[in-house]
């Protein structure tokens, strides 16, 4: 079985010893780091760093360790998050018509290859409750009209706080949130965006590379933020497309596409090796 | 030594029977297809082909060929182009100060990769006369001020005319061209734009990669056409960044790209495989 | 609805006129051809043509066409095979214990993906079952030591004979088949190995490229042949790896990558675009 | 103008506190890292680390560092190279008659593009010597027969010695080392081959790709051992290609990889991001 680490993602202002400090504090309570890895910003000076160390033998606590930390934290400045390798985060997975992307999470989960929970599937249409109740998840329909989207929101939200999830993903839902219901969420919403980003943002980018005749499409992941289509963006990839691939063809190719970009984007977000900073993201791959 | 093939290039409304009389065409004349692709748009049914067929022992002369073929090509309202495999297209190229591109052509001319001869090479800066001259290869100064902008391009145009030039390669060319000109050179301009078109069209798309936070960056070769960089698409490439990559090492890696896909674009170009219609292109690869 | 088409794969030695008496064969039968594909191997002077038309109007019977079209056929020495793209191609995938493949093409059958049924899924191991018949499938479970492997393989053979199976996916099947069942489906088993074939062919490919610290990995899909590994390639793709990636993570990239590639294998051979020549392939794509 | 900064690459076993004894070293002389990158192999548990950190306001000179950190790597028994941006390598090209690489390289150096010097091109052939020499680079011609050879490559690794070379390149050089010489310059000569090891290693990769008929070929840099092609991979990569490319095209394609690829792995080695370790390669990226 594998051991436990815990890792620390954190960026803050550069300045001279910040690797020594951080290093001292897990060597000095007795941690074993297992990976470092930092990074400097040349525009803008900031420091980036993940730092994953072994908690067998660390002298401090799960609950002690960021007590201890924060005064270190607070004299750099950093922004900081601590996660335990353990730990099994606790996802919800959006979804409308499009069910390509649900049905890759439900498989990956299904083989044991998704390090997460997949607590509820909600969506605006009854589709996929068979297959999903069929693994055994709780699946929640939620029809939204004009009239009740907010009413239906509202709920959903209730829903995701009452089951703790900590990790929403969007795997082709078709309805816009609120900026409440994004600004409650913030890092914590993985969107996948049919179009190599920011090409065809937008609706129907499938329609939108057929009638421009590129020779390639692609596949966005992102943190969704109130700005359509302009959040952090996480992985992209793509793929080739000739003049005979039809509308349908290039729609066959992009949902291949789709749920490996997905799929890697979560894998990134739940290995904890994303730090958000303004509009984009690094990735310590 | 390679045989002379002859290659028509063809596009109409569809109809029963156009291959076999398009075959039937050479074959009553002798003719050995090497070489016949055909598609059928399934939106607005457009028939688009390319063949090839040895000229050794083929009954009509070059000459003959286009007034034979002509009656046929009317009667089923074609837009058609004749080519030989032994013409050696002339080219102009045109550069500004970033000589990746036109240096990566040179060297393909001079190892024998480059089936068409470089007749002249255009520069509103003076910075690429040495390496040009160095090899052979005429050089022409046109210096750009908003007062001489027509003056020049008209002397550039003339320029063009007398060197028979077939086809002008934009590499990295950084003037906008006037409506005139395009339209004196339909499909007989290649240009390279530094990005994944429609993706960061216009001015400094490095840039504009870079503070949006892609993961993927491309390059576009297209015909141009009097709407900037929304000429019909010949071939697109990419390559991964991370945000440890510089506004630097974006350009580094794009440059190496462009490269590519600019070759690319002319060895199709110039192999007679590429029919525009409307905004896109049929590529026969 | 989509209309049904008629296909001609065909291939022998290059002779004058071949385009115009195929294409006479099917405009003086009132078809219309719907997509042509032709190549001729500058090696050996082979012809190649893929032909789609239209049965919509088309003078011959389904019956009638292969009958008609044999005394061309047989005066060009033509190698040759007819399809109907409303035809259902039947399917039997194998399985030992890595699933992946597998649950990928119940999956696209579940979304309509698949131009094919599924008539059975045969495995060596149990495991599967439960997963195929919840989605209906029928699963066959037949276990395999030293002793009764010739016997099992002829029971398969008797089930795949009493299915009138058209095609054999190896989905990840770890037994060798022997000589007289390969022999019995010549270019009707196709294969995924999970490698860039022919590097890391035989056993465990996974560690072989992790051993020896390659920078990329891939994926094969052939038709299976009696020398293992070495069938015709009908698609290959790759991935990056790094120093970082464990054998663990080389297996879950590879897995994606595996499930992509034997999907356009598959996508390509029910669409009726391959033809097999000795070792190799025409793959009109 | 860009600051100078040193770096430490180093391997050794995996011990408690090793990133805080290092950062410590570098912070206790005043230094400020400004990239550091730490890996632990699961295997066998050997610490790597990349430090590079400002040596403007360094408390120790060029000269000292060593000096001072000689006893820390003792004592944890590392293997390490310490380098400064500011030195301009010295390189040696070796090349035969295919001089793509030889071509990019030398316009990547007149492009400002390359970090090093090219102090000689070596050739057991003369082709290359009007195009060098145009470019101000020496070229040293030393004509290869099976009586010759070993005493030419005694003079070829004097001449090495005189210019002080810190790095061979072997940009298509088709003449087999000696051990003696590939000893005497472990990790410090760099090899292009023409295909994706270890697939097609050996002579005429093209010729065998096209004969297995691979749907994809590769390039792979590598250093250089006694085992012809199965030194530590530096860098790959592939580009895809179909049943229609000739040998000739497979040629044409190839090479377009080979200059990317050499070019790569160049760039990675000159930015001291590679520790090789066995058979392989870590690369900082």
């Amino acid at each position: 079985m594998e051991e436990s680490n815990a890792i620390l993602l954190l960026s803050c202002p550069d300045s001279k010893g910040l690797v020594a400090r951080l290093s001292n504090f897990i060597f000095q309570n007795n941690g074993n780091i297992v990976d470092a890895d930092q990074y400097t910003s040349k525009q803008g000076k900031i420091f980036f760093m993940r730092i994953e160390w072994e908690l067998d033998g660390f002298a401090l606590s799960r609950e002690e360790i960021p007590i201890v930390f924060a005064p270190l934290a607070r004299q750099y400045h950093m922004k900081w998050t601590l996660h335990f390798t353990d730990y099994v985060p606790r996802t919800a997975i959006f979804v409308s018509r499009h069910l390509h992307c649900l049905h890759d999470l439900i498989l990956r989960r299904h083989m044991g290859e998704l390090d997460a929970s997949v607590e509820a599937v909600i969506s605006n249409h009854p589709d996929a409750r068979d297959l999903v109740e069929q693994f055994g998840i709780n699946f929640f329909h939620f029809p939204i009209t004009p009239n009740n989207k907010q009413e239906q929101e509202n709920r959903q939200a209730a829903l995701l706080r009452e089951l703790k999830i900590d990790l929403i993903v969007l795997a082709r839902y078709m309805q816009i949130l609120s900026g409440d219901f994004i600004g409650s969420h913030i890092n914590r919403i993985i969107n996948i965006h049919h179009s190599f980003l920011p090409a065809f943002s937008g609706s129907n980018p499938y329609q939108q590379a057929f009638d421009r005749g590129v020779k390639i499409i692609g596949a966005t992941a992102h943190y969704t933020t109130e700005q359509l289509d302009e959040g952090p963006i996480i992985a992209q990839d793509v793929v080739k497309i000739t003049h005979r691939d039809t509308l349908a063809d290039i729609q066959t190719k992009s949902k291949d596409l789709e749920r490996i970009v997905l799929a890697r984007a979560l894998r990134l977000h739940l290995d904890n090796k994303i730090i958000v900073y303004g509009a984009k993201t690094v990735v310590f791959e």
